[in-house]
Order: structure tokens, then sequence, then C-alpha cells
């Protein structure tokens, strides 16, 4: 299997190269993980839940330096176009070769549970995010998002229902174990799953509309 | 069908709010679209030609406020957990009710092609951007992402593939042309299609990758 994360950290402000070279530094040179940057984003390879903790530990680090910050990041497991790395696979069980969707059984096997038995240490850092998840390659793929989205209620972190996308608001640690447990949780029925998740931290926007809804 | 774009602007400056409104404005207020703003992101609703249309033409007006400026767009046709909208469906063929993905014949015939015929105008304004394709509930979506990865290809846009997405370069219009092509081409095979586009335009970054690679 491979899994990752491509993620870009966007401040509004005239120092932003301060704030983003720190924050992706934030994350260290863990050996297990593969980290590269280039000028549109920074890829992150290895285990689902490293990758889900180093980049949260990069967006912490960015809205700890102030202001408006978003993170706009795709966590992406099982894709059958990409090469297999054993920086992904956790030790244990069977490598088996990742064919398609939904046709590995080593794959959906390699499924933890992090966030459903994890107590999360809140960070302090209020966040607002949405996300999209996509279950590829069956046809029954509605019901599978329709059940993540049941888990992220259950979670306490939902906010409400957007076009595309599901919204939601609390401690960026707590929203970000829902919505690691969402990817989880859709890999039982698919190999391969993608999310894509932007959150917010600071908009000067979000009083305002607050006031009006 | 229901159609449209949630998408995000993302000036890297102190005044960032002096560039997000003007370009949001800048799309006007066009009755065949609804466009709605909140604190993440501003969703347009109406036929993809038209959706893609204005969201070019509010990232355009953000880029030329100068600086480095990104884009991140989630475009979506034919998801059916949304209702359908007279908005979004072209005058002239039947209007099908969309109940699954590659199951609406009314849905996948519904396609357009404007960007293989038609000639694009340089906007001037030269942009870096990857794009993610999803291709929903068919076993065969790596073909689908496949074929349409060739088409950008012919679109002469193409830079490389990366880890989960394609990454483009060319004047923002050829970019969107090629973006909204394989949007349209994706559609040919299922009903329900999304795009996650990244763009952007003056990173200080670029330079000093190019001086690398």
């Amino acid at each position: 299997m491979f899994s990752g994360c491509q993620f870009s950290l966007y401040p509004m402000s005239d120092n932003f190269v301060e704030v983003i070279l720190p924050a992706v530094k934030a994350m260290g040179s863990p050996k297990d993980l593969r980290i590269e940057t280039d000028d549109i984003s920074t890829l992150v390879v290895g285990q689902p839940e490293r990758v889900f903790e180093v980049v949260a530990k990069a967006y912490e680090a960015a809205c700890r330096a102030g202001g408006h910050v978003v993170l706009s990041a795709l966590f992406s497991r099982g894709c059958p176009g990409e090469p297999d790395d054993p920086l992904c696979t956790p030790e244990g069980p069977s490598k088996g070769p990742s064919n398609g969707a939904g046709s590995d059984s080593a794959t959906r096997g390699a499924v933890t549970s992090p966030a459903a038995t994890t107590t999360t240490v809140a960070t302090g850092v209020e966040i607002d995010a949405q996300f999209s998840l996509y279950p590829l390659g069956i046809p029954g793929y509605m019901n599978t998002i329709a059940a993540t989205v049941g888990a992220v209620k259950e979670a306490g972190v939902y906010d409400r229902s957007k076009n595309f996308c599901t919204r939601l608001s609390g401690d960026l640690a707590a929203v970000f174990a829902a919505v690691e447990r969402a990817f989880e949780e859709a890999a039982r029925d698919t190999g391969h799953v993608v999310i894509h998740l932007t959150a917010s931290k600071g908009s000067p926007s979000k009083k305002q509309n607050s006031d009006s809804m």
C-alpha cells in the first residue's frame, strides 16, 4: 500500500515564508517518513497515522505564529497507480501488492482506528474546517461517505453539511482525529481512499458570518 | 444534475481581505449562477462551463492584485447526494434525475467539450498548478484518470506527475481550459466527477526549485 499526503500552508501575511518554513521543519526528519517540498505543496509519505500526526504538527506550528492561516491537505491511501512503499506498511500484516481499489484484502485489512480509541490532547487552537472524502472504485461509495459523516458527528466536531463537503469546528487535535477516523473507516470498504481537508484558523470573516446566521 | 465549485483564494499578504473581496465581486451577480461565500470558501452553482469561467475570472483578478496568490478549488458534477438544480442543466437535453454515478444517461449525455474546440485567449498570467480527478462509482476509474491526463498532455500545459496529482504550468486560461476538458472527458465515463485544483502564482520558491531541478 502507498499512503501519504500533499499539503500546503497558507498564512495570509506578508511574512508567509517565515511562517511556512519553520512549520514544515516542525515535522522534523523522522526516518519512518519521506518528506519533500516544492513550490506548491509538501509531500509526506508513510503510515497514515504518522502522516496525520506530522501534518497536524506542521499546521499547529503555523497557527501558533498568529494571524489567519489555512491548511489545504490531500490524504490518500491505496492508490493503485502508486508503487508500494515499505514506509507505508505497518509491521506485522502481510504486504500484498495493491492491484486496485476494493480488490486488495491485505490493504483493506491494514486499517487501524487510532482516533476511535485514543484520547486526543487538546492543542488550544480552535479551527474551522471542511473535508470531502472519496472512496474510489466502488458503486456503493455514497453509503461509505454517509457512514464516515456519521462517525464525524459522533466525534463532536460536526458543524454542518455544505455542498460537496462537510464542515467541522473544534480543537485542531479533535478535528484531525475525526478526519483520520473517517479516512480509516472508509478504508474498510475500499483500498483506495482520498480525503481533501481545508482547515482555517483566525479568519476575520468568521465573526461576521456567525453574526448573520 | 447538480454541478458547481467550492473555491478559496489565498493571497499571501497582510491585505488579503482587500484582494479577496474584489476578486469574488469580479464574478458579478449573473442570474445563471448561485454564488455564496462563507469564511472558508465561495460556492458557485451552475453549468460547469460557466462555473469554470467565473472561478477563472476571480482567480485572475486576485492574481492581478500582485504577490503570491493561491487558488484552491473543488469542482463537482453529478453528485447523487445533491438535489438537481435547473441552473446546472443546459437547455435542450432532457433533465433526468441523478440517481447515482454511472447510472444516469441524461447526466452523462449533457457533456460539452468547450476546451477541445474553443481557442482560449491568453491572460498573460503565468501559473503553476496541480490537480486530482476523481471519477466516482466505477471500478475502471483508473483508466478514466489516465485518459484525462492524456488529454491534459495534448493541451500543452502538462508539467509532470506527482504523487496523488498531476502538475501543470502555463497561462491561467490554458490551464483552466485543460482542467475543464479533463472534467468533461471524465464525465463521459461516470455521472459523478470531482476535481481538486490548486493553482499558484508568484511563489518565491519557484525560482529556487527550478534552479535545483
